[in-house]
């Protein structure tokens, strides 16, 4: 296995939580190699100076499109605004390289569909940054769902609520722009909720979608003046699962006092499963084979009986954070690249939510519920 | 103030409930006049005659019709199958009793509001057995979403689900049938969820439902033979309230693993509230003005600073039980009477509650939003 | 089955409780006898004739030593403070009453023995108001602890905390003196968990107590004079169990933040449980024959399954409060009186609970451990 | 500031939590030099070799005295069994290097004190791996107290109880050894939480222990044959603080069911704070000046208003996990060493837990109270 060598473009939030993970990632799961920290990309160079300094890369660059290019490059990873997604993904992709984009894929189904194909074409791997599912425990839900443990699934509720907008003094920024955010709290937060529910259920069958925007105006950062948001505060989806199960999904970046809070619940007709990502070191279970007067959801607390967990820490009970996810999702795409297998999720995962953020739209838009199980569903 | 004579129909579930808070009320309550536990009224004499002596009732009979043109009842307390609900309230008011009559309170919009005018047009009080807003802490949030301590609300997410028909082998029972039942879950629980909803943030807009049955036969408790099950199991709502909130509800008989969870959340332009029916001592409140740093939900456990509370208990975080809140229930009913004043709930809530139950299902069959604006808004 | 006829002395928080649960106490178990609320009595007259006529009491009375010779007096109740108890105690047994006391039973062992002694020697039953342990809940852990569910049991901590007196300008009262309270947290709150903690895992063996005053002065709720405090605010205490279990106990009457902390975490060689009154409608329990991977504590909410439960309530989840474990205590009792057997809990647990406060007293002033295994252990 | 070359002794749990920090704080903390993995230890070899390979070192040994000797490197750190502390860090002193030692530092008192004293001797920084303190909500809850947020504090319940040696037939090791292991809970668990309560409530004044060991014998690992278990199961301390609060520690390693129940509740005078490392990224808080009627505790959630936090993630409530914690100390002892300002926690605070564990079993032995307020306080 050879040392993998990244060229990541963006320092922001995500950028740094890419090079956390790209840093740690061969120290705790030594059966991979360790990549290598290449470069690190800005538009403004002193950062990416500073940063790549900082962060423990071995150059830095404001060309990203040299990056691409570069032959001493084998990942390129997107961390950048939603809008610049796919023309980077593209170049990278005509380049011949494996690509690492943070979500959403693209800014429409389209646009994903475009970037999905091009990668598909140039033969390479790829992986969007929808971390919450490479939690242990969710894996584990994963396999519990699968192997009937639960019974057959007949309910799920998804809510993925955060508070970051809540406060209407919250700048405008690209992210109430459709041609730069794409929509709203379903760009944002959604796009894990969807993937989340199809990770664990399979594919969503057909929807009815509700959107709605409670501040329509935002304050610009530097003139204070008041522009339009052109996207969703809050979206609010009913749904099946062509396995058969009912479904809703609430999505809200106004949500007043929730910080993560993405949350499911799924009844089965043997048992049941909640989860908080809140908690995120909680899984949650009811299981009807109990003895009577036993029953009661029961708190696993992940360990390192649940997979990847031991790799960070032998001892139960002892806590992953957000950072650790990013870390397996790394493990993810080098041991996709490595063994030439799928990774989960790929770009193929990520055109497909996409598909289903464009039909929630389109169902808000026309009153009418939209089918979504054709064409490219998960597997 | 007078001591009320109860005439009490059923001696089931609610029947025993009603019993146990008609008994203890007065000592409760010491400033209304303790009802008088007249006549208890089953079909089966035998058990009418039995329970009347075991609850505490002066007598019993097996004939409804009787006790409600009898001179010695003031109050006719209907706790029967939801199909006789109306016939009962009927005669009652035609009797210019009073009536006391558990949820729903007819099959159907239509049913409800001609029990509904019947009352009003005898100028008899009524009261309708939704029992959960009688919690002092929701009168709490109630008071607090008016007095704005939550800012202006947007967005109300509420849930009822309980599992008690989660076994494909529970058994076929009236409450599967249209005509005896009414709805499904929407009866049972859904009733609780939309009267709370407009308790807590006022009269519902307009609104898009989605019915799901999973289990469609069940067997027939005496002969084994599954019959067709003719309502829903879950249901799943959008809505928008007239003030401008956002909300979902989502209602649902097998939600295997859940015993009360009647939950929901709040989020306002200030702060959010979270109530969960099976920890109904809390209240979870988040407030945006707390100092930065130092900001998270606060669960209030109830005490004597709580409205009610105090007529059961001077020391806070004791505990009130779901039978407390049916003793508040009946003081209201008895405080309106004395007092010539509306009782919360009363028909006219189970009327409104009821034309959105019909809403719901219109809305499924339609595939379409239907207004509930007009007409019976809750007040 | 003869309906026994309660004398009741005391008209403040328990004097009311007791009285609730007098009053549906019929209802609620149909199978015995509903008790007559024959006399109610207070110093005061005028509020006695009050509170007779508000919680349906039949006649009252300002001379408690008549009541407890009164032949229409079948039980003599004590709700009274604590420096009252031996003197109506007494009185009671020597005319041949059944006696129901509240905890403390008397301010010190020797007093509590005396008590006890007089009543054995008159021949009647006797009930003491450790209402919590009359928890169906509590009952349940009972039995799966005597039946192995958790193995056996090496480890006791319990707490019972509140925060009553946690404000230092929380006036003086009777309380606070030796000679009238006797114990401070101890006699309000520890009696409770002593007793608890015996009903769980046995009588306990030998222990180590500490204790202390943090406000050693409070005012005079009349003149603001500050007065001495005569007690501990705070006991802890290190034990062991005559079955082999370790154990520690808190009890803190100033424990800032806690309504009604009254706890307890067992844990044995094949499980654990885990309760908190402030969530008296759950139980978590932890066993270690779960699947691997598939362990945690699960949280039984109470339900019909659970003993008495289901006479208040035939759904699981509904809830239980306060004053239905009152409720329960006054049926254990008029059981006791009818089937001529012991009440759980009588005088000799309440002796038995003061003999281990004294020790802890004891343990404190002499800083040594203090042999609590012989005489009058639980049984 | 130079990039430190580190020595890592010990390949285990503790090694490699120690190898994932090093390897990313530079990455997370951009304000301080990266360190550099110099060498790992190991007196296997090819364990050595391998593990440095794949953890990111840049060269291998078994001979730890060389390291602790060579000019290349500045920092030994310490991942050994407990019985080779004392001779490594007395090398590594006298060598001039600095030490970042796990805990407990020695076996005893005694040793602890010679080490710590032999590396203030050699002017060096030291550190001890009592990672717990490091969450930024911990730091945040001393804060709070110090500010006098919670009043003065009066009370302190803290338990630290894990189940890895529940089962009575988890193997004999050198945990079991007084030689090897010193105490038992204590030192594996116990010094956490003694170095805990004197962070966040200064020092211990006197104390009152009581040992239980309920397993005596352990199978060996490789004969299976019963060997005597020589230190204890579970501690039990009543303590005072100089500072005038009462305490109680319980510390247990076969508490069935905890996985990392590192807990703690504070009453103060005015507000109170309970945390749980199971839930290491909530702090509850508890305020009396809240409205009345609105108190409660409030659960904040980390985020980056909260020190160190902004460093792993701008995003409020993505939690933080436990290598976290060791990023964190890790960042304090090359800070400390830069800035040539003491790390807290240092050698100092790892001798000053010592001399409270040696005073827990000195109390047990002689059944008394023990004074630890005088010497090597904390500070």
């Amino acid at each position: 296995m050879t040392n993998l060598r990244f060229g990541l473009i963006g320092t922001g939030f995500m950028g740094k939580a890419h090079a956390i993970a790209l840093r740690s990632v061969g120290t705790v799961f030594p059966n991979i190699a360790a990549p290598i920290l290449e470069c690190l990309v800005d538009s403004d160079l002193a950062k990416a100076a500073n940063d790549a300094e900082a962060w423990g890369f071995q150059r830095s660059s404001d060309d990203w499109q040299a990056i691409c290019q570069d032959p001493d490059i084998d990942v390129v990873d997107i961390c950048t605004p939603n809008y610049l997604h796919r023309e980077m993904a593209l170049a990278a992709a005509a380049a011949g390289k494996h690509i690492y984009c943070e979500k959403p894929l693209g800014l429409t189904g389209a646009e994903s569909q475009e970037i999905c194909q091009a990668a598909e074409t140039a033969g390479v791997r790829t992986a969007v940054g929808f971390n919450y599912i490479c939690n242990p425990l969710l894996v584990v839900a994963r396999r519990m769902i699968a192997a009937g443990e639960i019974g057959d699934a007949y309910n799920f509720r998804g809510c993925y609520q955060e508070d970051y907008l809540s406060d209407p003094n919250s700048p405008f920024s690209w992210r109430c722009l459709r041609n730069q955010g794409g929509s709203g709290a379903l760009a944002d937060l959604g796009t894990h909720l969807i993937n989340m529910a199809e990770f664990l259920l399979g594919p969503i069958d057909r929807l009815f979608g509700n959107l709605t925007t409670v501040y329509s105006q935002r304050p610009d950062p530097v003139t204070g003046v008041l522009r339009d948001v052109e996207n969703e505060d809050i979206a609010q989806v009913l749904m099946t699962f062509s396995g058969g199960s009912a479904g809703t999904m609430e999505i809200n970046r106004i949500a007043t006092g929730r910080k993560c809070g993405l949350t499911f619940e799924i009844h089965g007709t043997k048992g049941s499963l909640i989860f908080d990502q809140e908690r995120m070191n909680e899984l949650r279970v009811y299981q009807c084979d109990d003895p009577e007067g036993r029953r009661g959801y029961r708190t696993i607390l992940g360990g390192p009986e649940h997979d990847d967990y031991a790799n960070f820490c032998p001892a139960p009970g002892h806590g992953l954070g957000i950072n650790d996810l990013k870390v397996i999702e790394v493990r993810n795409l080098i041991q996709g690249i490595a063994e030439g297998t799928p990774v989960f999720s790929d770009f193929h995962n990520g055109w497909r939510v996409q598909t289903i953020v464009d039909a929630i739209e389109q169902s808000h838009l026309n009153n009418e519920w939209v089918n979504v199980n054709e064409g490219n569903q998960a597997k």
